[in-house]
């Protein structure tokens, strides 16, 4: 599985680094795709150097899209026409799409969130009228996955595993963790 | 409150991030302190630019050292010997010292295991003869905190500060990451 992490000023590092990282215990292909040139200051200062820059690769190649929340990086996926873009083509084409805290909130810029069931930070589903959100850790509803925030990452990352993968590797992965 | 978290190749990312973004929510001042020049790559990956590098800071301005695991750090931190001087300056001066995963063996290099109850990635232990790991997520001896890996590093931040500053700030931050 090859996942693609876009990371922007402001993004949650702790939900970036623990999704990053989880997935590449399951032995995923993991991109984080810089939205800025060079090292990102995500939203409690650790600077986090991307993989490569969004322009440099094909979102194409990527078999699920995650967004990691922190609020000044959801407001930058939601302005940002290849995130939003690529949001629209990944839910055209039936692939995964992952989102968590603030990030629900660009998913409903491109339009996905609508007769969807999905949860996010509490509160966040305020700036998203119309919309109601669930009050699990982590919902699945067809091929998206939504997630609360830093302390339901690890359970997000792993199901994310288990719903794509393979729920024995995410069982693995789960126990060498300690969790 | 003051803490100084050494950073090296193979460190683990998750550990490193959860601990530093937990604390600076609890308005702690946090340096990310790199053994190297440039950023350093982390055991699954994730490239993380220090604050500074080890030879820009004095270890005799902060309250706390804090060492992340991962098995490339942890033995970094082991050879390092600013780091073990300052492990042995710290408990000299009675301040706080804090370790996780498998950065235990390089408090035990320092000589600071002997007779203290402590904890570490299960297995750890084995590379540390006549001594016996407890078998708790975290552990607090005296002002030496322990804990085990990835899945305890939010209890271990928590407890951190719980045990230095205030268990209310503590439960306030808790609350704040959904834990």
């Amino acid at each position: 599985m090859k996942a693609l992490i876009p990371i922007a000023n402001g993004s949650e590092e702790m939900e970036a680094v623990i999704v990053t990282d989880t997935l590449r215990r399951a032995r995923w292909e993991v991109v984080l795709a810089g939205l800025s040139d060079g090292p990102i200051t995500a939203s409690r200062g650790v600077k986090l150097v991307p993989d490569a820059a969004w322009e440099q690769i094909d979102p194409a190649d990527f078999d699920i899209l995650i967004l990691p929340g922190g609020t000044g990086g959801a407001n930058l996926f939601m302005k940002h026409d290849g995130v939003q873009q690529a949001l629209r083509d990944f839910d055209a084409d039936g692939k995964w799409i992952a989102a968590i805290c603030a990030a629900p909130r660009a998913l409903n810029k491109a339009g996905l969130l609508e007769r969807r069931r999905f949860t996010c930070y509490p509160g966040v589903e305020e700036a998203m009228p119309n919309l109601t959100r669930s009050d699990e850790s982590v919902v699945v509803d067809g091929r998206l996955i939504t997630s609360q925030g830093p302390g339901t990452s690890f359970e997000f990352a792993l199901r994310i595993i288990a719903e794509c993968d393979n729920p024995a590797v995410s069982d693995e992965v789960r126990r060498g963790m300690l969790l």
